[in-house]
C-alpha cells in the first residue's frame, strides 16, 4: 500500500523533494551476488541529468549517486540497496513569489487541496526531480535483467513535428539533444524548439521505447499483466498522459485479420511472427516478440507567459513561472521510460521465476 | 501480489474459466452497512450479458449473480463479500479442434509457453467471461461512491467510423445496441457491423468514460496517482491496447499555454476552470472535475479467416475459429471499464479518508 | 491490503460465514502442473470436520470441497483456485436468543463496536467454521512443497493436563481424538474432558508442530522472517493468544552458551547441530533443522454456565451459550496449524525461488 | 511484497549495515499537517542508544536522526519521511577474524546459505543496529496516535530472576539501566547481570508492553487481526522466539468461566470488563482495554567463550567472539518493542478509518 512504492517483487520506494537536502530510494528484493558500483548507475544518471544543453532546464545537478547499503564487495548482498543523491543547485527564492499561488496545469492545487499543506519549493515532491531515483532504481533493474536485454528508449514526437520512422537509426539517439532516431529531423527540432523556448513556451512529446531479448511467458493473466504494470509504471511518471502498447490507439482501425500478428515455424525451428502489432504481448504475457510501447508527455506547466489562477486564500490571480524549466520535459522523460520499464520487467522475470521455475509434474505426467 | 487480485483497500480477487462450473469474485474492504443486494448489482452485469443483440456473441448466459458472504440484512458487515455466477451455455465441443493449436493475437499461446499447460475451452481463464466478475465488482463500487458519483461510458470509435462529438447525447447510448453516444451514427454502425459480422471477420473499437462528482484530492503522488492505478485497471481488461486521460496523446502537439487549465473563481465562490485537458487529474490527484479517459480494444482475435499459426508440438498449421464470438469486443467493454473505474475512484475514495481523514495539526498550528 | 487475505505470492483469500450458504477460499499463485484432485484435499477436511468424537462440537457437516477453478484434467494451470463448502447443518435459531447480547470472551462484542452491524448467527464470520477454508488451502500448500517436506501437530498440553515428551510417538496421534502424541496419557484425557464438557464448560490447550524436510534458506531479513510470517499466520487462528519457536520462553532464562545451537561437519559432510533451541530458524532464515512451533488456544468461549456481559442496546444482561460447541476448539485447531504453516512455507519456497533462484555472479567471481 | 518493509498502509522500509556509512527508513503513508521534528524523534533513539551504561554495548553512536524529507516548516506533507542516521564507531577489525566462520545461534549461516554472500562486518544487516530505524518509526507512530494514547515497556524477567508484579511502578522504569518496573528488584538485577557480562557469556528477557488509550474497533477479521499483525511486529525483532497476548501461554490451563472477561455497564454508563484475559483485543478487534503483550529475547548469540562451529569452506572449527556485544540485548529491546507496537496500531488506526470512517447505511436504516 505504500504509495510511494512500486513493484510487485522487486521493490522500489522513491523520497524526497525538489529542494529538500537529497532525494534517493530503497530497492528491496534485488537477487543477491550481482555486481553492483556507482559506475553501473552513474551513467543513467548522467543521461537524465539537468543543464546539459539549452533545451533543459538549466539547473546545475552533478546527481552523484551514493550507494548506501545492500552492497559488500562491489557484490549486492540480497538486502536492501538505499540510493541516495545530494540536492545542491537549489534556488528556492525562485519560488518565494509563487508560495500562496498556484501554477494552472501543474500539481500545486491538488497537493494543496488533499494535504492541507504543500512543499511550494520547485514542486516539492511532484517535482520531476525524483525521477533521478527511478533511473537509479532502473540501472539496478537492468543488473537483473543481465546483457541479453536491452531497453532503448527514443522522442519520436515532439510538438507539432515528428520523425520519419523509415529513418530510424538507433545509433542516432545519443548524438543529438533529443534522443531522436532520425538524425534528418535534428536541426528542423533545435530551430523549433529553440523559438519554443525563447518566448517562454513549453511543448509535449511522445517517447517510444523498445524491449529486446526478453524471455517468453513474462506476465500473468489480468491484474498482473505485464502491460497493465508497464501502464502504471509508465503514467507514474511526471505529466505522462497516455499510454499505448504495439499498434495502440490504431488498433482501434483494424479488422481481426490486420490486428493477428500470425505464427509459423521458421526454418531455424524457432516461432516467427509476420508482424507486432501485440506489441510483444498477448493476454497479458510476453509473447517473446520485442516489447514496444510509446507515451505522451504534456508540456511542461511551468511557464513564463502569464496566465490565470488562484490563490491558497481562494482569490483569482495573474501568474507568471520564472523558475529555470525545460521548455520540454519529454527529451528528460526518455531515460525515465526506460528505467520504468527496466523495472517492470526485472520485477515480472523474479515474479515468473517464483510461480514457474520449478518443476512440474505436468511434465511427468505428460511424459 | 495477488496477480488475480486489483486494488489496494478494496481489494478484488476473479477466478474463473469460460467453460468451468462458475466463475466470481470476492470483494475484500467494502465498508460495513452499505444497502446490497441482488438487484444492486444484476443490471450491470444485464448491460454486459452476452447474446443481447446481433452485434455480440450468441452464447446465452443469464449471468445470475449470487451473494454467498459479507451480507446480512441487505447490509454490508465489512467482511469479503463472495459473489458467484454459474456459468450454463458452454459449448467445449467447438473448442475441441483447437485444442492443440494457438489462434493468432489470443492469448493461447502466450499461456501455454508460460504455464506449460492451458485450458483451451473457451480461452480458459483468458476468455473475457472474466469481465462478469468485474462488472458485479464495479456494482459493490458504486455503493461505496454514493448516488453523487455518476461514471458513463461510450463507444465513440467503432472500427473506422467514429461519432461526431457535438451530437453527444448520454440518453442515446442505452437506446442503441453500442452504447454510442450519437444517435445519428447508429444506423451506420448497424450496416457496418453486420457487414463484418457477416464475413466472420471482427474489428476494434475506442471507448470513453466519463466519471463526475469525484472529490478533489482523490489518488496520491507518484506510484499512487489516481491516473496510474486507472491505467493499470483499464490496461488489465482485455484486448485493451492503450488508455489516455483528458486530451491525452493530443497534449504531445499542445504548448504549454493551450494545455494549462486555467483557473478563476467563478461567481459562486468555488473554483472554475477554462478547460480540461487534465481530464480531472493533476500530479495523480483528482481536481474536483470530471474524470474522462478513453481506451482502445483491438479486434475480437477469434476470426473464421484462415489465418497462419502453429501448434502446440510446433509445427505450422491453417486455423479458423469457429466458437461463438463478438465481432466487436469493444462494445461490452463499455460497461467493463464503467466497472474498473468505480472500482479505483471507490478504493482511492478509502485510501484518502485513511490518510487524510483525521483532524490535522496544520489547521490548529494555522489558526 | 487484502485483511481476508494471507501470503505473499502464494495467497489465500477466505470468505464466508458460519450460516451462511456456503465459505470457501480463492488461492492464488500456485505454480502450474501440480496434480490436484479433491481427494489431495478431502482427507485434510476430514481431520477438521466437526461431529467426529464427542469431544468436538455436534455440529454435522460432511465439509465435501469442490474444486471451481485453476484445475484442469487434474493439473494445475497456474490460475486462481476457487475452493467451496457448502454449510448444510447451519441452526441459526440456537443464536436467535443471543441476537442482542454478545458472549464474554467472543469477539460478538468488538465486531459490533467496529461495523455497527454483525451476523449474529453462530458467530458470523468470526466463526471457527472459516478455519475449514484454511485447512483446504493448506492442503494445496503441501502440495507445493512437495513430499519430502512434511508438517505435523499434536496437542501437547489439554487444560492442566500435559503430555510426557520422552512418549512421543507420532503414530499415535490419529489414533486418539485429541491428536495426543502420548498414548499413556489418551485415557486420563478422555475422563477429563467428558467432565468438563459435562459441566458446560470448556478449556485451553496448546499445540506442537513439526516441520521436517524443509530447505536451508527459506525466510528473509526482518519483515520477511518466517519466524515473523509463521507468528502472524498461527495468530490469526481463532483464539490464539501466544506462539513461540524452538525452546521459545524457556529461552528467556538460557545463558548464551545453552542457548547456542552448536555446529560441526558431521563424518557424512553434512551440517550437524547439538541442538535445536532455535527452532530450526536463524535471524529469520531457515537453517535445514526441523521447524519447532508451538501455540497456545483458548478455552472455547461459548460456555452454557451463566455469565455476565451487556446487550446491544448497552444493558447489563446474563447469558448462557446454548448452541453446539467444542469443549476444547484446541484439538481441531491441530490440522488448522498445520494448514498454516504449509501455507507459509510453501510461500517462502515461491519467494526464495524468485530471489535467488538465478545464476549468481557472485559464483563467477569467485571462481 | 517488500521483506524489508512492513505495515500495511503506514509502511516503514528499514535499509543499512552495521557497519556500512548509515542506517535508516522511509516511512510513507503519514497523515499530512502533524508536527514533526527532529525533537520528536531523538528521545526514544537516545533510549534505545548503545554505551549507556555497562549492561549494554560499549560501542559509542549518537544515533542523531536527520529528517530528509515529508517534513516542510515542521508540519509532515504526507509524502515519505526518509530518516537517516550515521554509523560512526564501527571498528569492523573486530570482526575480521570471523569472516569466515559462523558463530552459533547467529544468522550468519542462514545469510550465507540463502544468498551466498554475506556482509560479515558487525553482522551486517542482520545486525540490531537496524532497530535503531525502528525507534525512529515509532515515534512518528506515535504523533499518528495522538497524546492520548501511550505505550510503555518494561523488562519483567532478566535470564532466571524476575520482578514481583505487586511492586509494578511505571516512574520507576527510566531511573535503572533495565526498565525494570520493580525497583526493589533493580540491585539484585546488577548483580547477577555483571557476573555475566564479566564471565563473557550474556542471558535471555522477557519484556512486557503496555498500550492505553487504545480506540474500541481496531483491527480486523482473520489475516487482519490486531494481534496477528502484533505478533508479526514483535517476532520480526532480533533474537526474539515467542510473544502471547494478554494471559497468553496461560490460558491453556484456563476454564472458559475462568478466561471469560466478563463486561458490564458500570455507573458512568461505560463497559466495565471484570478482566483483561484477552489482553484488550477479541476476535483480532480492541476492545477498548489495555492492549497487553509480553515477548522473549534470547540471549545474545556473540559470547566470548569457545564454542564449535564450521566455517564458509564446510569445516569444523572453534570459535570466539571478541566484539562489543549486549550481555543482554534484551534490555534495549524494550524501546524496540515498543515502537513496533506503536507502529501497528497507528497502521490499524488509519485502516480502520478508511472502512469505517464514513457515514454508514446502517445508520440510516435503524433510524
Amino acid at each position: 500500500m505504500s504509495l510511494n512504492t512500486f513493484g510487485r517483487l522487486l521493490r522500489v520506494t522513491t523520497w524526497g523533494e525538489s529542494h529538500g537536502e537529497a532525494i534517493g530510494c530503497v530497492i528491496d528484493g534485488v537477487p543477491p551476488g550481482l555486481t553492483l558500483t556507482k559506475e553501473d548507475i552513474q551513467p543513467f544518471l548522467d543521461k537524465r541529468r539537468p543543464g546539459q544543453s539549452k533545451y533543459v532546464t538549466q539547473r546545475k545537478e552533478p546527481d552523484n549517486v551514493k550507494i548506501l547499503s545492500g552492497v559488500f564487495d562491489d557484490l549486492t548482498t540480497g538486502t536492501p540497496i538505499s540510493l541516495q543523491i545530494q540536492n545542491q543547485d537549489a534556488r528556492s527564492t525562485d519560488y518565494e513569489k509563487n508560495r500562496e499561488v498556484f501554477r494552472p496545469g501543474h500539481a500545486d492545487y491538488t497537493y494543496f487541496k488533499k494535504y492541507g499543506i504543500r512543499d511550494h519549493r520547485g514542486g516539492g515532491r511532484a517535482s520531476a526531480r525524483e525521477t533521478a531515483a527511478r533511473v537509479a532504481a532502473g540501472a539496478v533493474a537492468r543488473k537483473i535483467l543481465g546483457s541479453n536485454v536491452s531497453i532503448k528508449g527514443a522522442l519520436i514526437k515532439l510538438g507539432k513535428k515528428q520523425i520519419e520512422h523509415t529513418r530510424w537509426d538507433w545509433d542516432a539517439i545519443y548524438k543529438n539533444p533529443f534522443y531522436c532516431p532520425d538524425p534528418d529531423t535534428v536541426h528542423e527540432w533545435k530551430i523549433y524548439l529553440d523559438n519554443i523556448r525563447k518566448t517562454g513556451s513549453s511543448v509535449g512529446a511522445v517517447i517510444e521505447i523498445h524491449s529486446s531479448g526478453i524471455p517468453t511467458g513474462l506476465g500473468a493473466p489480468h491484474y498482473g499483466k505485464l502491460d497493465a504494470d508497464l501502464a502504471a509504471a509508465i503514467m507514474s511518471i511526471h505529466a505522462v498522459k497516455g499510454i499505448e502498447i504495439g499498434a495502440g490507439f490504431a488498433v482501434g482501425t483494424f479488422s481481426g485479420e490486420e490486428n493477428a500478428d500470425e505464427m509459423r515455424i521458421g526454418e531455424s525451428g524457432d516461432v516467427e511472427f509476420s508482424s507486432n502489432n501485440a506489441g510483444g504481448i498477448l493476454g497479458g504475457i510476453s509473447t517473446g516478440q520485442d516489447i514496444i510501447l510509446r507515451f505522451v508527455v504534456k508540456p511542461t506547466s511551468s511557464i513564463h507567459n502569464v496566465t490565470n489562477s488562484i490563490d491558497t486564500s481562494g482569490k483569482s490571480v495573474k501568474i507568471s513561472t520564472t523558475g529555470r524549466h525545460d521548455p520540454c520535459v519529454g527529451i528528460r522523460a526518455v531515460p525515465v521510460g526506460e528505467a520504468m520499464v527496466a523495472c517492470v520487467l526485472a520485477d515480472h522475470l523474479l515474479l515468473h521465476r517464483a510461480q514457474c521455475g520449478g518443476n512440474h509434474d505436468v511434465n511427468k505426467k505428460n511424459s
